[in-house]
């Protein structure tokens, strides 16, 4: 296997160091962020850097650069205090990637992707219609990373919006049945195949399978 | 499709919560670990929550629980300063997810799952032999994030390992070639399935197919 160190990657040009970067991570959840500001004008941004946090409570992070493309979503936030988080999948994966366009302020990724608005009772930030599993949250906190001049946005979940079906007996969503997307890089978008669940691990015991419902699996992995 | 209030969601076990709330960022990454501490021993425990930060300066983030399993990684890195991350892929995920059990101190992850360490010439810190792309880093900060009382880890990669075959021109690393998995909920793998890479978004033109070397696709998406 091929040892390449900073120093020789820091000879490439910097669009290669962004993809070549971006793929270390490996596959990264594909969301689209949806705000409103408080003049009720609505913005929506897909972002690779949506993150679990923990269950209790229910925080979600995610990263933003201050004078990107995603701007407008960070200035809706600290403005509103809320937002929506909209798993992409399949079905409008090219119309989710081209909210990363650079639009003017006046123009809407909504209308401009052709993806649709849609709102819930009491809250006022833009769901997309389009996804099948969403949630909205409050802000919690804006924490600055001083290390590259980045912003970790941190959102507690208030309601969440999901196909009944593909939430299992043991709490876990099936997202895979929903065609859910990943991405990996910086452009490349990619469905799923389950390998399989795996038991809790304990140090006593070796890992099993277990099926989509969380029960053991008969035949093993 | 059905709404689920927060307040819903609380009446349910912990265990339930978890699985559910883990489920609702998407694809996650997974990754291996790698630490080593002042007298020498080794740890190896796996990780959903790695991401990328920036790519310059080459910037990586996960999130620790202090009292969680994933402790001593937290430790070695604040004695040694610099750790390994390792994707997962097909060959070894059981294995990768059996670090994730309560070991001993004094036990070692490696040789409990037989997984195997590799080093590099000038790098304390362990790689897993058995990953195809894997890197170093040194630490940079870490951020406690008091919102839940979770650690944010911040290192800038030093040096990358990886199959050279799977680097294209334009520096995009095609992980799927490599069989890297992804994590939803807690405990479900999955493979991938290209669906396409995305042309860089513009305002002025629709997002457009491109192979997997970066070129315009002829035939469109």
């Amino acid at each position: 296997m091929k040892h390449i160190t900073i120093q020789q990657l820091s000879m490439k040009p910097d669009r290669y160091k962004a993809h070549f970067i971006n793929s270390l991570s490996g596959f990264k959840s594909a969301n689209l962020i949806g705000t409103i500001n408080d003049q009720g004008q609505t913005n929506l941004a897909i972002f690779s850097s949506v993150i679990h946090m923990g269950a209790s409570p229910a925080l979600v992070g995610f990263i933003t650069r201050p004078h990107s493309v995603s701007r407008h979503t960070l200035e809706n936030i600290k403005q509103v205090k809320q937002y929506t988080i909209n798993q992409v999948s399949e079905a409008f994966y090219t119309q989710a990637h081209q909210t990363s366009a650079r639009y003017l302020r006046e123009h809407n990724e909504f209308k401009e992707t052709g993806l649709t608005e849609s709102y819930i009772e009491g809250l006022r930030a833009p769901f997309v219609q389009q996804s099948q599993l969403k949630y909205a949250l409050k802000l919690r906190e804006i924490i600055p990373f001083s290390v590259n001049d980045t912003q970790f946005v941190i959102g507690e979940i208030t309601d969440v919006i999901c196909e009944e079906q593909v939430i299992k007996n043991d709490g876990y969503i099936d997202v895979e049945s929903l065609n859910t997307v990943s991405v990996s890089g910086l452009d490349s978008y990619h469905l799923s195949t389950r390998l399989s669940r795996l038991s809790y691990a304990k140090s006593s015991s070796a890992t099993l399978g277990i099926d989509i419902h969380g029960n053991p699996l008969e035949g093993g992995i």
